[in-house]
């Protein structure tokens, strides 16, 4: 999506400007952390009726959609590991109380695992091997090759589906692995996606964008835009009036000090 | 059930032995708090797909099942307020970092309302006139007298179905609030009960209790018995060696020490 | 000491009538979890100064002194693994989201070890060389021999005091571990024991308990008493007074229900 | 600083070249979330000995720091109660559990009070009238100005030191209120400061930059310059490394999908 818009920009080849609606604080930070974090507790649920308390989540990644999931999994209970490429966010999981370690050990220890990276073959062929008999595995990131199901597949001696949105897939070595919702996004394959209460600042930002370039369109070039920070604290400032939230607002001597110190004279 | 049992026992018109299952700490310790926490907050998900993050949470009681749904709810992200009638378990709830206070003002600010108390009319004719527009209310404890709803039926200009298990009524000030599940147990009318891996253990003392009976009944009079105490730990030894988990064993020596010292000698 | 005083009673020795003030609700619901907890962490920190987030802590036992201590590590972001004896008190464990194993096992991977148990031995010789160097351990449970502090001592090279309350030994096999408090219950060697928003309730007990007796000593035999329920209930209701919390009262119909109800009728 | 010196490089008076080494994500993530979070709660418990579990506690802000406090004071068993002036950080407090007000309203309510939001009078004079007798109130985010203590003694009969780092003001009102650590960082005034945990890391920023500017000097311009991002990486590594932690590594499948996928192509 975008990635290709910023790529046209700049060779010259956009036609019209562009906001990118994504990077709004009021879309990603609570759009894959509050709703993808419920939202897959919910598919995985609605799955497989699975008890999550006590229960080992082995969660693939450590961004904002992953520490949603990770959030909520440990909250109904589960104990977490998360596994990372990124030193970084291993650091930050590890401090926030979770195990970090690669996949190949999660693999052997794990009963439920969700993918959440952006990238392929996160669980590869030799994790399914190592795995429990009874191990379940899905993927809440990107799309369905975050799991490599070719090679789980090929692997497999039978498969056969046992409930709405759970294969079985029995491998030569006599243990039953379970995918589900083929791979595919879980909350939307198994459960109904994302609350409103998530969605509607997510749509607040497109519409009040798109009111932004018709008031606007003279000014702008053919560039992506961030959503201007004016629209998305308004989203917040409305989203807060909607829940009966009220917040404190900087006096003139607060605005002056926090100026002047910003400013460092 | 066992009231009843109990009561004939002590008139003696018992005709055979019983022994009370829903007494075990195998059963009762896990079911109301892990099963019914869990799927409490799982039939509420799948009748509203409600954003819990963020919401007020109103949890009528604090027993062992209202501990489990407060512990889930808390895990989602939502505040959670408690109402209770005993002091005691108000103390505690509090100390747990939760809200505690009586119904009538919870009633004003609560987004999701679940009773848990075993008593009736927890959510009384008073309350529904003080709710939010958008309310929600369901039962988790008892059956559906929790809820006022002929109360509520009799306050409501119309009512309707708006979704699966969520019935929408409008007061005659104008607020819609909604009932999930006609009151009954939400976590079997909108969802599947508890997961298997808590009935296991609810089961297991069944089937052992059955089998001790029959191979102590020569000694067993007409009685309610409890669970005994090594069935039960039986339950979660092989619930442990289910899970792969090991523990600690007494040597020798910490034995005759802790019985030198419970002793007193 | 109350265990003592049973078996006098039992034995018809007991010169005048005893009330147990430590079964109260009031006393050890909250003394023991939320008292134990929050004081056990505050020794810690205070002989260590040491980051709490993402290290591994080792707590033996999982009763209630424990289950505070582990609520609140957790929550300081610790890593939290149970060693247990009882498979019941290992299962809930278990459910709780915290990882259970043997001692032994524990020991090779703590950071922090936290004994909590009222046996001995609990960190026992071999134990010590297994762990990390730099593992650090400390009792809060009953007194100084839930740790083999004699097998440590006659095991390492050298010891020295490296800061108040903390004990470097040095091992024969180069490791460095670390003793906090000498063993004797950290909240009290190293912080200053209970808060006394926990220790009000525990005197309440025994001031009303005492005024009891003086008013009923005629009808008292000579045996242990419990906490009269109405003192153990009247302390909730004074402790949330003191605390501007109000619950809810029952109405005759609630009352009338209840009773219909458990009586079975 | 750093602001001052990027004004100096925009004006081209910088005499040589600057790295902000508190702009390193080893630094400001860890120093102030998990650094500052437990510190705080540290130094609270350090001056008070108060229970946490059942109070209410107001902390001003929800950045960085803000966020660590919130989560320890929220994992320590407090209800908490944020203050905010940016809508986006308000709704985000919100998602995550926690109620937000004014601090007006807040003042009423709160029993432990603790500003981290660099700007001034966060706690202002009326505040201090409508607050409860015997709240708690102190600074961890900037310097002593978030509290307006000069208000405050103006406002006051009388005032004395109760217990180190305690300071109790007598209200006209005749309500005690008590300022901690004189306003000053509550942490480095009545704790330790930061755990070596964490500082470990920034020392590692400020030595591996020096180390830097050393073997780059020729390239540099008289900038200010962000800690190269291979360097803040290359610290998150050998802090895992050091915790005994191993994180996956991408395969060069992963590598060549992730940057196809991120160039769009």
């Amino acid at each position: 999506g975008v990635i290709r818009l910023r790529a046209m920009a700049e060779k010259g080849v956009l036609k019209y400007p562009i906001i990118a609606v994504n990077d709004a604080y009021t879309k990603y930070l609570f759009d894959n952390r509050y709703g993808t974090g419920q939202s897959t507790i919910d598919g995985i649920m609605r799955a497989t009726n699975r008890l999550i308390a006590g229960s080992v989540f082995v969660i693939a990644g450590y961004g904002w959609c992953s520490k949603g999931i990770a959030m909520r999994a440990k909250g109904m209970g589960a104990k977490i590991i998360i596994t990372e490429v990124n030193p970084l966010r291993g650091l930050e999981a590890t401090m926030d109380g979770f195990d970090v370690m690669p996949m190949r050990d999660a693999a052997r220890i794990g009963d439920i695992f969700v993918t959440a990276t952006g990238d392929i073959d996160v669980i590869y062929k030799e994790c399914f091997n190592l795995m429990k008999d009874g191990a379940i595995f899905c993927n809440s990131g990107h799309f369905n090759v975050e799991i490599a199901i070719d090679a789980l597949k090929k692997m497999s001696k039978s498969r056969r589906t046992i409930r709405d949105f759970v294969e079985e897939y029995t491998l030569s070595n006599g243990k039953r692995v379970y995918l589900l919702g083929e791979g595919r996004l879980i909350n939307l394959a198994a459960a109904e996606g994302h609350p409103s209460a998530v969605m509607d600042m997510s749509f607040a930002n497109q519409a009040l964008c798109a009111e932004y370039m018709v008031k606007n369109y003279r000014k702008l070039e053919r560039k992506v835009y961030s959503v201007p920070e004016k629209i998305d604290a308004e989203i917040a400032k409305l989203k807060l009036r909607s829940l009966g939230i009220r917040i404190d607002v900087l006096t003139p001597k607060q605005k002056k000090y926090l100026e002047s110190w910003e400013m460092g004279t």
